[in-house]
């Protein structure tokens, strides 16, 4: 075990777009757990769109990260050292460990990973927080019943991806918004969506109206923004958006563009409802044997985008803000093996 | 009666605030009605922010209203001529009868108005369109339980003022939102709600933080634009938004401005729902038996602000879009005895 750990450090709150110097990359002693804690060795860090608001000030579902604070990200690692009589050094566990090599925890927040069931970085991908925002958002606020039509957005992602095929399992007419010939493709050809539509280069409105001729149940927004505005205007009555993300606006300068086309709720009784997945904490046991259920049955596949290597951090993120991944972004900073005690 | 009969007929589709120039004041001979159909001279009009939307091209609830046809408007009158059996000569009723002196109708949509029961114009206003939209809007949509704040823009008007009510019956802590300083007083001295907010002369985002120390978990919301950008960060969580139209943005020019907040809907697990009272016909009966109950028992007061004269009609419609009225805005036709047949 190394007596040094590298971290990302929030260095300043970032205007517009993530910057590399909006981190501060710092080499430190690794920490010794007090009683009721365990040192835990990070194998794998989740990037997600949420960091971007972590980042910022104000009243949001979870603090701010503090200036000079390490950087909040979830992880898979493994127990080092434990003085928590509920983890035993070798345990493979997933939790908010943070954008660094070593992390210190008091257990709250930390559940089991077991790699033989399920590769790690499963645990941060279908069977970690993206799938159980998939899950529970489309789940409980779509409400998808058997004939709808339903579109995500963000659809090649870590959650639209989840999304779309939990959709198709249920019975539902699935269109995908992505960005890019080959992340539609893989929606249509790997996953199984019925359409898709890229929205780097058709006109969204228009591929709507095309592929969604009985108009459209279910929106599982990931991205706000001019796709949620065109799909307003083809709701079907009584439709739901759940509304999980708007990763167009998550960078932009200025205020957030709020969706004009908003009185369409009105016009077809519709609804638009947020939802936070950790409201469903009690409940993720069930939906990852759920979904796990679905994995060994072939209907819902998984992907992750593994970028290799902490320093990367910054980059990575970068990489994840304009939508260069294909499947879930996730940095390993070591490997399996490394966290044998 | 009268073998001649005036109305308003759209001439333009309006850009921008409603003008004069977009109807055409006519007059025409009285129709005969035919087989199944009747004859009504019409006495009270109904003046409604719906309208506005009525008068555009594009799809909605409802079709637009076509260049050259008689101004669509709800209206009570009496039956003068009857080929239909369900209608008999001198029963007073109410329909979609437009913005005229007689209308001949089929007898769709057409409810009995009873006045010894309650003063016709009542039939526009708390017993008619603008009640049930109070009714059904906040207690299906918004969901108001014991002991919740309810904020309602468009506080003094016939829609909001019945929401306020309905909400202090229920037993929660009602704010309303309105204009000038005789609305507030009228809705909290007369009405009974717990405090107003002025948005001409107060700021109303620090109005919402004085007046909602728990935050906000019902907002019916009449008007849209900004004082909706301002509920949207106060919101408590789980908070429903009941959206029954945006009065702010009927007669702007350009694109309707988006909520700029509705991210709050998200990190506030809360839902912005839209509704159609015409989706609760089937138990407008119900709704008008129950409110009439509290209209006997005094805890829902109604006021009806009457301008005589169909020749009034575009300009009392933009005294409605200045919101220069006190209580449900309606236009006088005729008097009630001379629809004695």
């Amino acid at each position: 075990m190394s007596s040094s750990s590298h971290a990302f450090r929030l260095a300043s709150r970032p205007v517009g777009m993530v910057k590399r110097d909006d981190f501060d990359y710092t080499e430190e002693t690794v920490p010794d757990p007090a009683d009721g804690e365990m040192l835990v060795k990070v194998l794998y860090i989740s990037l997600d769109p949420a960091m971007r608001g972590w980042m910022n000030e104000g009243r949001s579902y979870v603090p701010s990260v503090g200036i000079g604070e390490v950087m909040r990200a979830i992880g898979v690692g493994r127990v080092v050292e434990s003085r928590n009589p509920k983890f035993a050094v070798g345990d493979f566990v997933s939790g908010l460990f943070g954008v660094q090599e070593y992390a210190i925890s008091d257990g709250r927040g930390v559940t089991p990973a077991n790699p033989a069931l399920a590769p790690l970085p499963v645990y941060l991908s279908t069977l970690g927080m993206p799938g159980m925002t998939a899950y529970f958002g489309l789940l409980e606020v779509g409400q998808p019943v058997e004939g709808d039509t339903v579109v995500v957005s963000g659809a090649a992602g870590a959650v639209g991806s989840v999304v779309g095929q939990i959709a198709k399992i249920k019975g539902c007419r699935v269109v995908g918004i992505a960005g890019g010939q080959e992340k539609c493709d893989y929606i249509v050809k790997d996953l199984g969506f019925d359409a898709a539509i890229d929205y780097k280069s058709e006109d969204v409105r228009a591929a709507l109206k095309e592929l969604c001729p009985d108009r459209i149940n279910v929106y599982f927004d990931n991205v706000g923004g001019d796709i949620l505005d065109n799909v307003l205007t083809r709701l079907a009555r009584g439709a739901r958006i759940a509304l999980c993300g708007a990763v167009s606006q998550y960078n932009a300068e200025g205020p957030t563009k709020g969706p004009a086309n908003y009185m369409a709720l009105l016009v077809d009784r519709a609804r638009m409802q947020g939802f936070i997945v950790f409201d469903y904490a009690d409940r993720y046991v069930e939906a990852a044997i759920e979904m796990a259920g679905w994995m060994g049955a072939g209907t819902l596949k998984t992907r992750e985008d593994i970028v290799d290597g902490l320093e990367t951090f910054p980059d990575t993120l970068l990489k994840l803000f304009k939508g260069e991944n294909l499947g879930k972004l996730i940095i390993r900073v070591a490997d399996q093996k490394d966290g044998d005690a």
